[in-house]
């Protein structure tokens, strides 16, 4: 990471502007989500470099005038497009708003997802609870919820959630079955894709899925339509609650973007207990995104900004971490790190962790 | 104006993660906010130079290590601050985020008057109608509602107003009175800061404020804590119903971030009826920001993004406008400018206008 450790070559006028950005940043969202949802941004990158006027504009999107206008000209300062003699041209931030779907899923997930919630970020650090989340209804964490939110934001959830999983399950897949597992518990499985991917993998492996018995009931039923369900097993459990159960002796436990919805007391805990459910063979497989590890500002900038999506909506007191602390983590519970393999996928990170010989 | 006729000199990578920022951005929005409401800004501007480890702020700032963590990292993120050896230093945009009051008032009002009503924008959008005003009461428009709002949203509303126009007081008045008019109707006076302003400059010009009666409430007390309500008359009226009163035979209107409360339809029947109301000899002065007339592209920035406060919170049909717009408006109207002053306080533009010669 080369980033952050010394100030920006920035002039003082132009950080000037960059505090008023900020301060806008809820308008500029906004505009953003609205130029893409009335079809704006398709319209004009349709007109290409030719361009298009906004009285022709008038003719095709179904806005009076005044919020048309009123779009274009907030996008204008946003550097979404350019305009000259009347004629507007998508610039470069327009084309990757409009283009890139890690920037759609992201707008999304933060609208349907976060923006109510946020409003109540003092008060979720403050408490350390995710105070936001009861814009949805009364769970203490998102996890008992998930099933039951509003449907635009459970779809907008799990587009979020699968975009960087299915990202880096290609490369996984190989990685994983490098050691032949015979049995993988996928711990805090959710719907199953990952176990289904596995499942496709290989003809033989068995893939038992800890989680809530919400995820599991849909997970099943997934596993049904795959024609799976003489491979993949269920595994009711609440990972927060030492008195459940946790399943012992598989070949491979695995962890992928799971350990950042705990604190890190709670993350001990839990890599303790798989550390008892551990055969002297079995290998721990984490997949996480670490800020630290990402190649460039941008990964490290949307992985410290989801943190807060925990902060104030999903449970208040987790988040995506920085490797040391993980790396910290895994020692205390009694494990080393085998193999670390970064940039998997979109910033994933892969530690292969093994039972520290007993001394 | 030289912006926004160009496509902006950036690389697809550095634009791709631009629209990743917009993508987060009520997060950056909502850090920065609690990054200086915890006092986290202060303390790490005064340690200086030397900076100061997560440890340290751990004492000072009330708040659990989880909290301030994720805070600090997403700060990194944004810009705020840069960090070496474990110590937070501030960087350019963080200085300007805790030490610019523009910025400060900004992201107030951002967040008091606006945050939650942004988020029906598409909604506002398609109706023409101020639908995010539903999170403080049932009016259809902002103003009869304005002294009724919670304390922290009245507070931040009129701190962002005055602030703005606070700043190009004192170049206004000598031009005001370089026409000595001895009794100045300012429209839609709102608190009285400005009739309050006049009366101090000049010892006998009588100010009468337009107003609904519920500002003009306030403005009558506020007189009376002034010693001037000898010389300030209230003009109690509904601007928007062609009905009610217009004050007669003024010797200069004074309209001041006034005409951007309206739509065009609403602003050409408002200065057809000032026109009505004038002597051959009245000025109308109209000061505003124009988007088109600010130095810098800052300045247009903050300009545009306010007119979304008026699409989803305001009123729903009125904005910033671009000067050319106000200027046809105004010839439509019967009177021509006699004066265009640019570069007023904070970008501000005065126009004064007289009637056309009848034909």
């Amino acid at each position: 990471m080369s980033f952050y450790q010394s100030p920006k070559k920035m002039s003082a006028f132009d950080a000037k502007f960059e505090a008023q950005k900020i301060a806008f940043a809820p308008v500029s969202f906004q505009v953003a989500r609205c130029l893409s949802q009335f079809g704006i941004l398709t319209k004009i990158d349709g007109a290409g470099d030719e361009g298009i006027s906004l009285i022709q504009l008038i003719q095709h999107v179904e806005l009076s005038e005044y919020a048309i206008h009123v779009l274009l000209d907030m996008g204008l300062s946003m550097g979404i497009f350019w305009c000259k003699d009347d004629r507007y041209r998508l610039d470069k931030t327009g084309y990757f708003l409009l283009h890139d779907d890690m920037a759609s899923k992201n707008l999304n997930f933060i609208h349907y997802v976060c923006y109510q919630g946020l409003f109540d970020l003092d008060d979720s650090l403050k408490q350390g609870k995710a105070i936001g989340l009861k814009h949805f209804g009364d769970w203490d964490t998102i996890y008992p919820g998930l099933s039951q939110l509003p449907e635009q934001t459970k779809k907008s959830w799990f587009e979020f959630d699968h975009y960087y999983s299915d990202h880096a399950f290609d490369s996984l897949l190989p990685l994983i079955f490098k050691s032949d597992p015979a049995h993988i518990i996928d711990v805090g499985g959710n719907t199953g894709k990952w176990a289904f991917a596995c499942t496709r993998y290989n003809k033989n492996v068995n893939v038992t899925i800890m989680d809530l018995p919400g995820q599991l009931a849909v997970a099943m039923k997934n596993a049904q339509a795959c024609l799976v369900a003489d491979r993949v097993h269920p595994f009711e459990t609440d990972l927060l609650d030492n008195n459940k159960p946790f399943y012992q002796g598989g070949d491979l436990y695995w962890m992928s973007q799971f350990l950042d919805c705990f604190s890190k007391q709670q993350i001990i805990t839990i890599l303790q207990r798989t550390v008892a459910a551990m055969k002297p063979d079995s290998e721990l497989c984490i997949l996480e995104t670490y800020w630290d590890r990402q190649p460039h500002e941008a990964g490290a900038y949307c992985v410290n900004a989801t943190s807060l999506y925990f902060t104030a909506i999903a449970n208040g007191n987790s988040r995506m971490y920085h490797s040391k602390d993980m790396l910290k983590m895994i020692n205390e519970a009694g494990l080393y790190v085998d193999e670390d393999i970064d940039n998997i996928g979109l910033g994933h990170t892969l530690l292969r962790c093994k039972l520290k010989p007993m001394n």
